[in-house]
């Protein structure tokens, strides 16, 4: 007689089903492992000042590997915190106008950070539609009531404000990553002043972009250090490292240092990660001029393709979005640019909130004239019908 | 006649209020940047195998910030995926015996992506109640039915998973991060097996010290690459970098690229992050008496301290947590041993769930007899009244 041996099943059989789905719908996603020296001419990296690969850039990077070793050997408040990590978090609070910053392992733990900190129960965070998931994920975490406000409608953000009686603040990007378009900043901070309500703005695509030598999107708008305004930033675009930052008030930056778990219970920064987004900052401020090339590449880049009928986004800083009739033919069309030589990114359900896929193309800083013009005709050689509307 | 001007109010003034409520509790936590060749000896970072200034963890870092670049320029979809991830990711998977690996930018992330991607609504998320704060807020966000079980308690994990009747996981530390101590793992996954259910463990402090060579606390409880078993790492303690992973069968982590929003939405690990934690990896492959010299270490503090009438948690792995009368005293203590040359940690509510403050100090294999001794002596003789039964 044998006994009955209970047959073990598969507890992650359901994930076979949603996989199904995915391949059904197109909406498969797969990595590709890039080699060292690509041959592939890069715009879909977010390497906007192109400072990833740059000697100064990556010297930054050895150097703190090799006077602070490979890791920050624990969380910032243990062990974590080098003087590198205080120096960068000054240069950055003082080169960005604020008076205090501090820096976290990637801009996805600033926001968490930012929002969890300053939210919390009874407060109201009103957050754009179109806010980055970080962010996103900050409100779900806060345990504040969040209130989702339509994508760039301060209206409606004035209106929000005005029905909730206590503590409350507003977070947005000051870019949007999908269609790279800015937020109306100055008519949000109106807002916010007249509600007595905080202003917290994601800073990842502006800084290095925007303002004055790069100072950032709140710098151009004049709300950097202004009183009420939060921003954060991510290390890991245009100054091509890793890591994130929060900028603010000294109060608000201690608040956060005792209160904001994705800062208490993370590792701090790899030192080789805080000496290179250094050495880009001091970089940026000894050649300034990157920021406006880089927006200007950007220009380029948008008027060129819609003056051959593609359907674009104006860009605001350095992402050039372009529509594609639908999910497949926007990987279809991301595949063909790949196989003529160019590298561009592809969004599609569900990284895009409307629902609307696109080639996402980003302007770097040295990108050369050449670069530009391959880059748009090989674009518009592989638009797939129905992308242009000649 | 003068107008009205309304006086612009702080809208941060509330921080002022929970700033004096923390001073008055003796709750204030402040950063102190260390210099680059710091005279204290540390029994309180996380860099257990003493590899974070490796010459050959420096050295991989390095050279993959040299051949990489200082950035990984785009999230792991978009350019973010170099050969060195996959690389790391392979290895990884290999030694600590898993089919698949995913590699995000810390630990922390890697809790939020696996709990996030296998919670969902309609799952029955059961959670240690000593876990992680990164295990909690992977919970917090899944939107699943979580429910805490008091703290390595495989019965009441049991009955709590015997009321479900979906979808179910089981998420713990593997060791314990306050008190060093270990999880029922086999009592554990014996309930999740029993009700179907999967099992994911956060090996944070297990890799590198547990397991035959390292290998963490899955290989040596023969639970590796087992059905329904998964395990999240960080490359931030052992191996002496930054960054987190994700381990489990190929279709999990495939699963976790489609649907991980702190994968997703997140630019990928530094080249030089990996770099040194892939040559941490080699070294410890090549040098496997690393780890069993860790627990060694820790075995002796923990005689020696309790041996003089310390209340200390038998440590599991490389963690010895000494208790202390009271937060402040804690503080003072901690204080006392850093002017006598001794770096140790000093855990204060709320980062204690139990409410009682310790000393936290961690064992380095690279820790010689008479560094233990003078820790020992130092702590000792700085003990405060109250913390000796003696
Ligand atoms: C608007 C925005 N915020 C935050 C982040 C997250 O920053 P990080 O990649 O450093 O985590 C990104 C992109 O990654 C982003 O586009
Ligand atoms: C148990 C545990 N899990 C996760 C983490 C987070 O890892 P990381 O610091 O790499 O974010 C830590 C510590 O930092 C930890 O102790």
């Amino acid at each position: 007689m044998t006994q009955h041996t209970p047959q073990p099943e598969d507890v992650f059989a359901w994930i076979d089903a949603a996989e199904r789905a995915r391949e059904q719908a197109g909406l498969v996603r797969t990595l590709r492992p890039r080699p060292a020296s690509s041959p592939l001419l890069d715009l879909a990296s977010n390497d906007y000042l192109g400072l990833s690969r740059h000697p100064e850039t990556v010297r930054g990077a050895c150097a703190a590997a090799e006077r602070w070793g490979a890791g920050a050997t624990g969380s910032r408040l243990v062990t974590g915190t080098t003087e590198l990590h205080t120096e960068l978090e000054r240069e950055l609070a003082d080169f960005a106008g604020f008076e205090a910053a501090l820096v976290l392992s990637s801009g996805y733990a600033a926001n968490l950070a930012a929002v969890t900190a300053l939210g919390g129960r009874g407060t109201l965070v009103v957050s754009d539609a179109g806010n980055h998931a970080s962010i996103v994920d900050g409100c779900r975490l806060s345990r504040a009531e969040v209130a989702v406000t339509p994508h760039g409608d301060p209206e409606s953000v004035r209106k929000t404000l005005a029905g909730h009686a206590g503590r409350a603040l507003l977070v947005t990007d000051s870019v949007f990553s999908v269609d790279g378009d800015a937020a109306p900043l100055a008519a949000y901070a109106e807002a916010c002043r007249d509600a007595g309500a905080a202003l917290v703005v994601d800073d990842a695509h502006g800084l290095g972009v925007l303002g004055e030598g790069g100072r950032g999107a709140l710098h151009a708008a004049g709300l950097a250090g202004a009183p009420g305004v939060i921003a954060t930033m991510t290390l890991s675009k245009s100054l091509g490292s890793q890591g994130g930052a929060v900028l603010g008030p000294a109060k608000v930056i201690r608040h956060l240092v005792n209160t904001a778990r994705a800062f208490i219970f993370d590792t701090g920064l790899a030192p080789a990660a805080a000496g290179a987004a250094l050495a880009s900052l001091r970089l940026l401020r000894r050649e300034p001029e990157r920021a406006a090339r880089v927006r200007e590449v950007a220009a380029d880049l948008y008027g060129r393709l819609t003056a051959s009928g593609l359907t674009a986004a104006r860009p605001d800083a350095a992402v050039v979005s372009v529509r594609a009739p639908s999910a497949s033919a926007a990987l279809r069309w991301a595949a063909d640019c790949r196989e003529a030589g160019l590298s561009v990114g592809c969004f599609r359900p569900p990284s895009v909130p409307d629902g609307i896929s696109r080639l996402r193309l980003t302007a770097r800083a040295d990108l050369t004239g050449d670069e530009i013009v391959r880059a748009v005709g090989t674009v518009l050689r592989t638009a797939p019908a129905g992308a242009t509307d000649r």
